[in-house]
């Protein structure tokens, strides 16, 4: 990592899920919620300073396609932490998150061992600096409806979308409502000034819902 | 404030809304972005050092509540932020929130000034353990159902639950399905362990829908 941590103990507890490590003080969730918030800032200085004429609005959707759970997973595996994270062998195959999650009690680990200036410095250069595409994040857009039709093909669950034309309002504005259904437990639905707009709100709320985040 | 500002503008700035300063370089919405998630960073070490046996899940729902908008329009006001702030009149009566994120943008601006750990010092001092009240907060349920029935009350608009049960578990678990409609725009569902589970769970969804939270 290119400096000799003064406390050991607490980089082997970043690595520790609590599959294996069911105690609270053992296992690595504290330092997660820790890591995720010092990272957080991270992130969020290292692009208010590469975007410095961009609005809020942008720097704000750069940091939650970074902080996803997916860039977080692929940082993770990139950063080759799969090995290193101790957790029961019946969950290490599918339940990636585990990774991201370390990585995140990794940042929360270093920043107890060695203070902000030397965490942000190993995050820019050792991770976002080595690992992120900001170009490629850029492009993406978060688009929670094909999202959720992805997901609902590769899971077999009905996702079905419906749209409905309310009446204008007083403003002469067009209102669309779109019901959405996933499987026999989760609607929602949602009002928009277009229909793409109201669905993807409602997809939005869906699968916030159903992956917690 | 207990030390000379090395950059005066960047304080002055942080207390600049945009109705007033339209310009992205000139009003406080970049801080905002920044100083949000510098103060997550510092409440967040604050907690895990306060609860050293706490769950990850108690420090996520505290932090969630000095965070939130209503906790930091508070701290703002016993702050006499209000005065400091320069936005349009018209809006510095009912827009309260306006002080809670200029509380933010001016915690990016110590950040940006005087680094991160002059800035958790201060947000210590003279924010969390001079006006916060960790042991009332502990108290306050997040209580979702009651915020939307009251506003509702207030607004004159309906809101209103069904519940139904669901056939149990492979694994034997109840389940409940709860159905929440506000008005005639926003409706959702959501499935529980209990009836109280699913309730609130839908009434979190709406609330964060309608509320933007």
């Amino acid at each position: 990592m290119g400096y000799t941590p003064n406390d050991w103990e607490i980089y082997e507890r970043a690595l520790r899920h609590k599959s294996l490590f069911s105690k609270k003080g053992e296992n690595n969730e504290r330092l997660e919620f820790l890591g995720d918030s010092i990272l957080d800032s991270i992130v969020a200085e290292y692009l208010f300073d590469t975007y410095p004429k961009r609005s809020e609005g942008f720097l704000t959707k750069m940091r939650s396609k970074i902080v996803s759970r997916k860039t977080l997973n692929e940082l993770a595996t990139r950063m080759e932490l799969r090995e290193l994270v101790q957790a029961a062998p019946e969950i290490k195959g599918d339940r990636t998150s585990l990774y991201g999650n370390a990585l995140e009690a990794l940042v929360g680990a270093i920043y107890r061992d060695q203070g902000y200036e030397r965490t942000k410095e190993y995050v820019l250069k050792h991770i976002l600096e080595k690992h992120l595409d900001l170009e490629s994040l850029q492009t993406i857009e978060s688009d929670y409806k094909s999202r959720l039709l992805e997901w609902g093909q590769k899971e077999r669950i009905e996702v079905s979308f419906s749209i409905e034309e309310l009446p204008q309002t007083t403003k002469g504005e067009y209102r669309f409502k779109a019901a959405l259904t996933v499987g026999e437990l989760h609607t929602a639905s949602a009002i928009g000034t277009s229909k793409k707009r109201a669905e993807q709100q409602a997809a939005q709320i869906i699968w916030q819902e159903m992956f917690n985040k």
